[in-house]
Parts: structure tokens; C-alpha cells; sequence
């Protein structure tokens, strides 16, 4: 018989690290999720959550992940080496980092923690949007390859040139349906990635993309392993806003639905800007 | 002459930190801040980020601190260690670690940046509050120690055992004014803490408080020293929010705004609670 060959996904490829000993890794970067001046944060983030999956030591799922972005990386190689920082009962702590060369290119700290079943409730509520299917698809011909890697479909401010001026500022608000692209069932690696697909919120605000870069970026993650599961491959309901503008810096939080009306995960970052 | 003696504040005495060599320092836990099961988060986040601050190569203000509580910090002398990982044009990013004989108790990255000038736009708006003397404050005759440390002048959602049961959740959105208790003219230290002293949002939304604990918590400064000088002394405007409590853990957002309606601060944790 010959195998059937099934191609990895772009975002498996982007994430994949081989093994140098316990900890330690190396990968590299990959054209597929290229941004204006090195590869997506996102796909940065989730490299840097799989090292701590990766860890032999490692029990349960992903509740925290902040990301700092230190330096831009440079298409290559890069080492990433992860330490257990405490071993708790209840939650383990982990240190990320991600270096090339003498360069720290970004850090992580990450916790996990056991599956439990506990009391629960939701006070936020789902955006109401319109179907995947009856909502368009935003051209990604001739942008950032990383945006094609994605299948973006706003209902809600979809990120334009020039709808908005520093005179006359606009919304920074957004509602979208986003899934990979290919599509690609849902796990732990894909919604940390996804929790930094929200465009650069001054292109919304100011209408133009000055040098950019988000500083810090962190994910927590109010699912488990059934939750993602149960959403597969379908489009997340994605809501993101920002709250200011100043001194340099704004701030930026996300939420990310599943398409049955549960926050799988919610993210905040704090993105420096020139000008 | 006698010199006058000026009582230090309490603040001031729990992240006092003497200095061990470069990046490395000795401190003690105070009674003023304790918690149920060890000392305030806020103080040990405010820690963290003065062992940052006294570094001699350190540049600009914070712009970004997450800060992992790891164990419980017990009661005495714990050790700082702080490191530079990048020292960046725009940015310095750090990792501090606070142990205790062999175990991390917590560990935090920080973001400092110059001070910059650039465009400014806020979008988000400040909560409309009575004044500070219109609203009660908030009794802490009988409570955890830290809480004697703030003035709280609750205009929604005073943290209140009973209100709510788990079959009858409550809201988990706050209102309220807040100050160091006595007044202390704010600074970066005193805006971390604050940034912290939102009380367990588990008995605004489920009425009791089993055992819980932050597992981490990211604050944003989006002010300069100016703003924080102009503010003084004089209570912020703090509101809070909750998503979702879901598999023992459970999301928080916090906004801190200066009484003229600038964002100070904005701040998110992840909690981790039992059953």
C-alpha cells in the first residue's frame, strides 16, 4: 500500500520544534506566516506555548500565557528553552525563551493547570453576529502573508487605510468571524495564535500603520480540551476594542467564542507605536 | 536641630529592598498588607517592580508588568533577583524572580520605555462617579489586613458575603474609589498595588470566598509620571469586571483613572479557585 500523504498544516509547520534535550528546542521561521518585519506574533506565541506542552514534565492544559516581544526575529533559526519555574499542586509555572544567537528575540511565562470540573458561569455574552457564511471574506491578495493564513469575515470594523485620520479618529472596535486558512481543528496552539490575529488597532483609530509592534501580549485560556474539540475547524466569533492612545502606547483586549456561545479564551496586549 | 522624623509609609516599608549586589536584593514581609494566607498580591507586584526600578541600567518608565504568583510567600525575608534580557532602542525588557530559600514565590516580566511624546486618542471614557465625599467608604473593622491599607469608596458592587449564591450569581462589575490608606502621593509602586485591589470577584458573583488565588496578572501603564504627579494623593477611579468563571478559574479586567478622567492603568488577572 502506498502511505497517503496528508500536508501539514502552514500553522503546524510554523510551531514545529525539534527536540535538543530536555527543554530545549530548535525550530524555524517560515515564510507562511511572514509579517512586515519578521514572522506573526501569534505564531511566535504558540511557538513558544508548544515548548511548554512539549515538556516532559508538563501536566494539564494552558490557563496563562504573556508573551513578551524583546526584538524583531529574524528569519532563521532560533532556540527556544523552557525551565518549570514551580511545580505546584494545583498549577505548574513555566519560563520561556526564545533566543538567536546572543539575541533574545521574545520570553513567555506560561501556567497550566489540571483539568477540573468546577461551578461555573458566564456573565459576559457572545456578540450576536450574522452567519460565517453570510458575512464576506476580507481580501488578503497582495498584504502581509500571515493574513492569508486566515480566513477574517468583519461584521465590524474591518481594518481599511484611510476610513479614519489623527483629525478625525475612528472606532477600534471589531467583530469577526476568523479560522485558520486552511482550516484546521481547533487546539491550544491555533487559539493562541488566533488571540493575536486582531490588526493593528491604529490602522482602525488613525487609518494608517506607522512602525508598530506589540511589546507584550497575554492569553488566558477559560476552555478546555472538549471546548475545543467541540468547536473544530468553524470559524470563532472574535471581538476585539482598545481603550487609549498615549505616550507612545495603546492597550488592545480580545475575546474569542466559540460558535455555541463560549469565551474559549481572552487576550490583552500592550502594542508600542511610532509617532 | 532634630531632625524631623517622618513616618514612613507602609507602603514605602513593605517594598523596601536592600540592596545585595547588582540586580539583587533582600526584603521582608510587613503585617500591614497581610491576606488570608500570605501578603497582598499588589505589594508583591509592586516589588517586583521596584527591584526594575532601582536597576542601575534601567531607562524610562514601566509601560508593561506580569507578575505569577507561584506558592504563597510566607511570612519573613524573601530575595529579588532582576535581569535584563533586552535592552531595546524603544524598550528594556526585564524578568525578576522572588524566592524564598529554594522555592520561586513569584516571578514577573516587565517593559520599560522612554518617555515619548506622540498622537494621542482615548476611546474608552471614564466611569461618571459621585465625588469621593458623596460615597461611604467601605468598613474593614474585622477584615484581612491589607484592606485597612486602602480607602474604598464603593458606588457599585461593594464586595459583600451573602448578596449572591451560586444559584443566584450577582454581577462581578465594580465601581469605586480607592486610595492608599493613609494618602500617599500615587506613583508607578502605588498604581501596581492599587491595580490589585480589587476584592476576589468570587463574592460579588457567588456571595462566599473559597480558597483562591491569583495566578497571574498583567497591568498596563498608559500614563506618564506627570499624570501620576498631577493625580497626587487623591482617590482613582477603579472600575472592574469578570467574564466568565469556568474549570476553577476565572478572568478580571480593571480599568484606574485619574480623578481628571485620564487611564492611568489598566490591569487583568487570572484566578484560580477551589470547587
Amino acid at each position: 500500500m502506498t502511505p497517503t500523504t496528508i500536508a501539514e498544516h502552514p500553522l503546524d509547520k510554523a510551531v514545529r520544534l525539534e527536540p535538543r534535550g530536555v527543554g530545549l528546542y530548535r525550530g524555524a521561521t517560515t515564510p507562511d506566516y511572514w509579517n512586515m518585519a519578521g514572522p506573526f506574533g501569534g505564531t511566535t506565541a504558540a511557538i513558544l506555548l508548544k515548548a511548554v506542552l512539549d515538556h516532559p514534565e508538563r501536566r494539564g492544559r494552558p490557563v496563562a500565557l504573556t508573551v513578551n516581544f524583546c526584538a524583531a526575529v529574524a528569519e532563521g533559526e532560533f532556540e527556544v528553552s523552557v525551565r518549570l519555574v514551580r511545580d505546584g499542586r494545583s498549577t505548574q509555572h513555566w519560563n520561556v525563551e526564545m533566543t538567536q544567537g546572543e539575541t533574545v528575540a521574545s520570553t513567555a511565562s506560561a501556567v497550566t493547570g489540571a483539568e477540573r470540573d468546577t461551578w461555573s458561569h458566564a456573565l459576559a455574552a457572545p456578540p450576536v453576529l450574522p452567519p460565517p457564511h453570510a458575512v464576506a471574506t476580507m481580501p488578503t491578495d497582495g498584504r502581509n502573508a500571515w493574513l492569508k493564513r486566515y480566513e477574517f469575515r468583519y461584521v465590524l470594523g474591518e481594518p481599511t487605510r484611510g476610513l479614519a485620520s489623527a483629525e478625525a479618529p475612528g472606532s477600534a472596535a471589531t467583530q469577526a468571524w476568523v479560522r485558520d486558512e486552511p482550516a484546521r481543528p481547533l487546539d491550544y496552539l491555533a487559539l493562541t495564535a488566533l488571540s493575536d490575529t486582531f490588526v493593528v488597532k491604529i490602522l482602525n483609530v488613525r487609518g494608517d500603520v506607522p512602525p508598530v509592534a506589540t511589546v507584550s501580549l497575554s492569553t488566558y485560556f477559560m476552555a478546555d480540551e472538549a471546548a475545543l474539540a467541540r468547536q473544530g475547524a468553524r470559524p470563532l466569533a472574535a471581538v476585539s476594542d482598545a481603550r487609549v492612545f498615549r505616550h507612545g502606547f495603546n492597550d488592545q483586549s480580545a475575546e474569542l467564542w466559540s460558535d455555541d456561545g463560549q469565551l474559549l479564551a481572552v487576550s490583552h496586549q500592550v502594542v508600542w507605536f511610532k509617532g
